[in-house]
């Protein structure tokens, strides 16, 4: 394995395990990784561990009491021993890290017994990785971290170690699933399935040592272009067959296999509307395929028409997913999962949580957020979404209710890492991977606090504070000098960095902000607009419906509104636009300030490389400050009230 | 060779010939390529061909007499006695085709004697083809007709006959100089210079059967690249030393080279710049390697800053080639040719004449066109170039001197050829062309004649009235749908293709059109704008001056007006942006009404192929009406005076 940075789990932080005397109690190959690590903390720091019956006296004990699926482990200290007690060799696992992470304080005073469990059953990582490289996604899809992990100019990476190595950190932060290979499935990919399913069965065998089970996307045309069917119809009992076969063929090489993603009728890839079917067919037959097995499908509900006339105002994106699905509700298989994007369009800075999420009370959902920052600065720019995620998670759909507890199939991101030393291209950027694993694990959590733990850990005492300055408001700071008040997609068409007022406004994709001399904003109101305010439940429909209650940051993704708008803070929407360009520059170059002190106190690689990203994230802020901006000064002709100029 | 469209040579143009008895004397090699075209001729028409004193009687005499270098040639019927009379062998092949060209016409009545000779020496194409494909450009850059003539996937082509069929269309319209390479020289085409000089030698051979010389694309940097030495300053003795041994060995194997075409210091081409070296220091190294050959140095006159800030209103683009170069005036050596775009900027649909001709009295210069129609359509639109051409061939430079007669250098195109079996893709860009070749002959030929021939050459009779209609008004048609009133580039960044009005506004290639809420175009008048209008010699200095003078076509290239602004037509500018872009639309759709027409006159593969394009055509003159009046029609918020949607 080349270098790869230790992230969150630098050696140091095993000292306090690694110092002392363990006894591993249990069997089974999780127990194995569990001893492993701590024998290899204790190599390093002069401590001692046991399998099983040894003499002791021991400092901890790390006990298996059974061979349950469950992840849950209680711990507690008492007299001078810790005990992490699981039922299940998961739960060991996570128990290990769990103490990992308490530090020299879980081996200090007493301790009550304290249960922990995860919130959410399955927490996820998708990776949008093409085995071939694509001629124009490359490697991987929307990916800023080098090429993939997996797969490297069409075959599998063949480097089992540092896959260990990430594996290792996923299941330090409580991820227990992955999909290997992008939703698109393009030629190369398909054969993942079939021929090529040995090559997903040893990457399989690398997160099984950490509790992770692996997930394949496939196309939903596979029985035709794998299977040389006529059809891929799913109520075809050929097509039926041949998925049942296809699925036997995968658990016989991966037993723990963890089912299929499916991006279906979506943006060009095949689907059940070919056949004149729902997508309560397509998913119910894969589910029946992989029942047998205790699979699950993860269908998305990233569907939408992608083929749109700019012209057309009554058409409205952001209602397609609600339109598609919640007819559907109560026909899904129950091992079919129906993954929502958390934003009814697609991963902006800002928008509203899905509608659709709350809606299908009798299918399961799964979340899916985008640890890879495609909207966010692409891991050139500071962007830590442990709020926004948050936000989302505890954001409650109706009475009572939030996101997180409608999560019933799980909390998905995209992930953001690849084959780069620091795993996610911009080293800060390693902060949303465990932020994600660690919200999956309790969506409730302070995202503060999880952030407290990742700087802690991964850079000691003595950063914090500048770490925190740097990171908390990074995703405001973000939206500030983006695209104003909801209104997204003001970026360059196809790569997505960089601004471009108008760079989706004319275009067939469904993103539009209509800005004119007079006024912004999409009317997705139900009296006056697409109607889409109306697919919440209450009190949201009728706080979304008017102008005057709409919160400020979503004004624009609901209302068409003249600049002089006046907001909830005071300020016209113009003057609002303005003063957030001007401040979103100065607190990057604040951060950018407070990185520079720090010059010394981290590790000078990581120092190098956040500076100069920082340098891109300044020029980079710039520039859309002044295009938004002059963009909008040129349409409005309002000058700014400080006289500052709009370029 | 696969099949290939015989464009404006079919078989029936050489029935008048070929059915007829000629004599052909002299000798040498285009001698023969005279004699071969006539015997292929009375081979299909039952004709006769002799060489030399065979016994009459003749029909035609084609009679080469002397061996100078002259391209002219004598025509004349006398008796029942038709003849063509040269002093140098390619104006016997011109004179040939002057006879193809009359028709039956040459062997009716009686022709009083007629010498005909070019105006330009030198009558170019430069075809910017890679020889590897480019990853952004392809094969070739800017090409809108399959693959190249000369190069696939990283080698030459090696199909001669289909280079031979080319070389004879360009010769029979007169021209007599191609470059085969791109002028961006990448790794792998920088060796054709050198050790891949005998592919260019294979394609040589064909070119010169039919009197054309074959010129190549070099970098600047070659020294370095090729020679291994450490310096490319052009007053080094080395670097000199190196270029002088670079062209003896082009010399030993391609006898008739024409010469180097360079472009540097642009674009991220390297160049004398670095070296603190002047581009006539550069050029006038090459002319001196080429000096002893009778090679030529094309040095392209293509300089300006693009990496422009959008926020800088006082650089201006279309100043740069005259600031560069003129001060040069008189340091170039004498087979030094400057090679100058003919507008400012970079082909767009409408610019005014570039000052810099006209300015440089004491250097030869040559005009570059654009046949391939990276801007006016990507010969997916019908868009004849001629009258375009022609305008700026007979603009007036100062009283009584035109452009054309300026072009001491040449005139070049950007050749519009690729491996398409109609050789352009679109059928009838063969008719721009065709253009091209006899306005560098003539260039105050009537550009209608000049179409006028190639329908009867191409289509025979029946066909011209509708030809005429379709061809005449395309590219004022294009004009009207697409950027207005010369302002240009509201094009798709990188590939140019269909409308972006703001595409280019906030980018670094210094292409704007300032476009708010009260008005549009760019300030380019000394008085308060770029002082860009003052570089051009009275009358057109003060024409430009003032908004009140300059023509309406380039107003918005001289001035920013608001769109209240009543032009000469008596339109105000906003009324006239809309009013050309439903005009526009509505003449696309005509055209393609009288193409339908053509079904059944027009062979069957043209006529379908045609008929797709229209589709294509109309559908995206649609897009440019639509986008430009409703970003337009939002800026301004001035209704359209008769009641359209403005979308």
């Amino acid at each position: 394995m080349r270098g790869a940075d230790p992230a969150w789990l630098p050696d140091e932080v095993f000292r306090p395990i690694g110092s002392r005397r363990t006894l591993v109690r249990g069997w089974g190959p999780l127990v194995d990784t569990v001893h492993e690590e701590v024998a290899r903390a204790c190599a390093r720091f002069g401590g001692r561990v046991d399998r099983d019956a040894a003499p002791g006296p021991y400092d901890l004990l790390l006990d298996l009491t059974g061979s349950e699926a469950s992840e849950a482990f209680t711990c507690e200290r008492a007299g001078d021993l810790t005990t992490v007690t699981a039922t299940g060799p998961s739960g060991l696992l996570y128990g290990l890290f769990h103490v990992v992470r308490l530090g020299e304080e879980a081996f200090t005073g007493e301790r009550p017994r304290e249960t922990c469990r995860p919130a959410l059953a399955l927490r996820m990582l998708d990776h949008w990785d093409n085995v071939a490289v694509h001629p124009v996604m490359g490697q991987v899809e929307r990916g800023y971290a080098g090429g993939s992990l997996f797969w490297v100019d069409g075959r599998a990476r063949g480097e089992p170690e540092r896959l260990r190595a990430y594996a290792r950190l996923l299941a330090s932060c409580g991820i227990n699933a992955v999909a290997v290979n992008n939703v698109n499935v393009h030629e190369t990919e398909a054969r993942l399935l079939t021929d090529r399913i040995g090559e997903v069965a040893e990457h399989a065998a690398v997160f099984r040592a950490y509790g992770i089970r692996t997930h394949l996307s496939v196309t939903f045309a596979a029985p035709i272009v794998l299977g040389g069917l006529p059809t891929a119809d799913p109520l075809d009992e050929r097509v039926r067959e041949w998925w049942a076969r296809a699925a036997q063929g995968v658990y016989e090489v991966i037993g723990d296999f963890g089912g299929f993603v499916v991006k279906a009728d979506s943006e060009g890839q095949p689907g059940p509307f070919a056949y004149g079917r729902s997508h309560a067919d397509g998913a119910n037959m894969l589910a029946e395929a992989l029942r047998p097995y205790g699979g699950t499908v993860h269908w998305r509900a990233f569907v939408y028409d992608h083929r749109q006339d700019w012209r057309d105002r009554s058409t409205d994106r952001a209602r397609a997913a609600y339109d598609h699905f919640v007819p559907l509700d109560g026909e899904f298989a129950d091992n079919a999962v129906l993954q929502v994007k958390h934003g009814p369009m697609d991963f902006q800075v800002r928008e509203p949580v899905s509608p659709l999420i709350g809606a299908m009370p009798a299918t399961r959902l799964a979340v899916e957020v985008q640890a890879t920052q495609e909207y966010t600065g692409q891991q050139r720019h500071v962007c830590w979404l442990g709020p926004m995620w948050s936000e989302v998670l505890r954001f409650p759909v109706r009475q009572g209710v939030s996101v997180g507890e409608l999560c019933r199939g799980g909390l998905v991101a995209v992930s953001n890492v690849g084959d780069d030393p620091y795993w996610t291209g911009h080293p800060l950027a390693q902060a949303n991977l465990y932020t994600f694993g660690r919200l999956a694990w309790r969506p409730d959590a302070d995202p503060r606090e999880i952030l407290d733990e990742w700087i802690r850990l991964t850079f000691g005492p003595g950063a914090a504070a500048d770490l925190h300055a740097v990171l908390d408001g990074s995703w405001r700071t973000y939206e500030k000098y983006t695209a104003p008040l909801g209104v997204g997609f003001m970026v360059q068409p196809g790569h997505h960095y960089g601004p471009a007022v108008d760079g989706y406004e004319y275009s067939p994709w469904g993103t539009y902000h209509f800005a004119d001399r007079d006024g912004v904003g999409v009317d997705r109101s139900a009296a006056t607009g697409t109607g889409f305010a109306a697919q919440y439940a209450e009190p949201w429909a009728r706080v979304y419906e008017s102008p005057d209650t709409c919160p400020d940051e979503l004004l624009l993704f609901f209302h068409h509104v003249p600049y002089g708008h006046v907001l909830h803070s005071g300020k016209t929407v113009i003057q609002h636009i303005y003063d957030t360009h001007f401040e979103g520059v100065e607190e990057a170059e604040e951060a950018r300030r407070v990185w520079a002190r720090l010059d010394g106190v981290v590790d000078v690689g990581r120092h190098a490389r956040v500076a100069e990203l920082f340098e891109e994230q300044v020029r980079s802020a710039r520039e859309w400050r002044d295009q938004v901006n002059s963009y909008f000064f040129r349409k409005s002709g309002v000058p700014d009230a400080h006289g500052r100029r709009l370029c």
